[in-house]
């Protein structure tokens, strides 16, 4: 589940709910690329957006139709009971990991955080994936508080936010982090910019927003790093220098993955949660633009 | 509904779920003070942790039991489709005005702000009050959204963080925030340390956390400010600066009123939803003594 490409696609909505047939086109890209595993619900999978039984119900048809490749899924919420009500949805559908963030809304202590994450690992009987992602949670995450957490039962890996730009400190940071786990725990990358420095520095695992969508040009990429072909992941990384623009203009990914998946047919424009909207007619046209000039498949 | 002190009391829980014994020993504090109106399922009172239908079970307790006083209720979650549900029970519950946060998980856009406020506003009966409260919600509004929004129907009310410490600076806010608006919107002041300011410098309401628990003394502060009596209002702001030291110390108002309420004898010990947790003994010890010295009542 913790190695090579993880890729986590949108679940797309329509007029009247979740579009279930569009989600499979999405899974079966995937699955036809072989990736390593499947991250569905992640944060571009808006699990953050849509109540028990939507999540329950996407979730087991990842497992369905997931052809035999692991499926992880989060199961994010502010409230304790919540999560603990999900982890018991997720383990019913069949999946394989649970994905675990500190949503917040009051801003949560470390101990409060210690303890979220004791509370769910004493309850579930899967492997968990401590999710670090501030940007969206508002919860950071300390080494010495990985450290504690990563002592727990059934924690089996961590995704951490990113790397940094310069090899020589994503290094570090990856190195320094390891220092703080024990050796069971699989580290992985997210950020789909920072995948490149993160995957020479030692990450085990891409939790990739960008193969949620073209699985074979992250495919590409991963396969290098695990070659030890790090020229082919820096030029790779360099050559999508136009896609992580577009998700550094778009606050993030997600809007601009939702306009790739319409470009190509696989959802309606309009295939996000509201609150949130399609990018602008123009703006969509960048992103047609970028796939296109890139060769994204 | 939009003036005066309006309460925002705790939402208990224990270890079955919400305490309605709790809770209504709190509305029953608020009742016999007479506050102005109930600002029941605020950020202090937990919204955000609790399912569709705890919520519509505290929405339709806090109105059977508010003795006249006018009840708000707030519709926050992260998706329209929830709010609108949210909405819809709160309507059937009897609540005369919604609070409306634009919660994010994913950061939103000032276009995508515009468009949820207009989406909810068109399809609910009762007044919303806008409320802005970037620390827990991650949503950012400039006066030119403000007043986008404020045009809107159904819009009675904008609820704001806190205004500046120094009182010229607080009516320049207040004042060009109000130029930002059509003139039936009442102005509420909330972030407790802020309201005197707040008050004095021409906001209509006080949405106050310590008033949920302490209606006394956050009357003695509101009337102050309505009778014109700024002295009195600066003196009692001062005069409970060991209470807003606490607020500070621990990231907000929401655990010093937990701790309170259980030393008051009203909830238990641990009475926040999890993954919140209560403050520690020695902490704890601490907010008696705020409670004693100050006379908080």
């Amino acid at each position: 589940m913790f190695s090579g490409l993880s890729a986590f696609p949108l679940t797309p909505v329509n007029a009247t709910g979740i579009d279930e047939k569009s989600f499979l086109s999405l899974l079966a890209r995937l699955t036809t690329a072989k990736v390593d595993s499947l991250g569905v619900l992640g944060s571009t999978g808006s699990y953050a957006y849509f109540t028990r039984e939507q999540r329950q119900r996407v979730a087991s048809l990842a497992v369905q139709h997931a052809d035999g490749i692991p499926v992880m899924v989060s199961i994010g919420a502010t409230s304790t009971d919540e999560v603990l009500r999900l982890a018991e949805d997720a383990q019913h559908a069949g999946v394989s990991a649970l994905l675990l963030p500190a949503v917040s809304y009051q801003k949560l202590t470390e101990e409060e955080v210690f303890g979220f994450y004791t509370e769910v690992a004493r309850n579930v009987s899967l492997p968990i994936c401590v999710y670090d992602n501030p940007g969206t949670t508002h919860t950071d995450f300390s080494n010495p508080l990985y450290a504690r957490i990563a002592a727990l039962s059934n924690i089996a890996s961590i995704k951490i936010p990113g790397v940094p730009d310069e090899i020589a400190s994503a290094k570090q940071r990856v190195n320094t982090l390891r220092a703080h786990l024990p050796d069971h725990i699989r580290i992985g990358v997210s950020g789909d910019a920072a995948a490149g420095n993160g995957l020479m520095a030692g990450c085990d695992v891409w939790f990739s927003v960008c193969g949620g969508l073209f699985p074979n040009t992250a495919l590409l990429f991963t396969q290098a790093a695990q070659a030890g072909d790090f020229a082919t992941v820096a030029a790779q990384s360099r050559r999508l220098e136009p896609l992580w623009a577009l998700f550094r203009q778009h606050g993030g990914s997600i809007r601009v993955m939702s306009a790739a998946a319409a470009i190509l047919g696989l959802a309606d424009e309009n295939n996000l949660p509201r609150p949130l909207r399609a990018l602008s007619s123009e703006e969509q046209r960048e992103v047609r633009q970028v796939i296109e000039t890139l060769e994204l498949s």
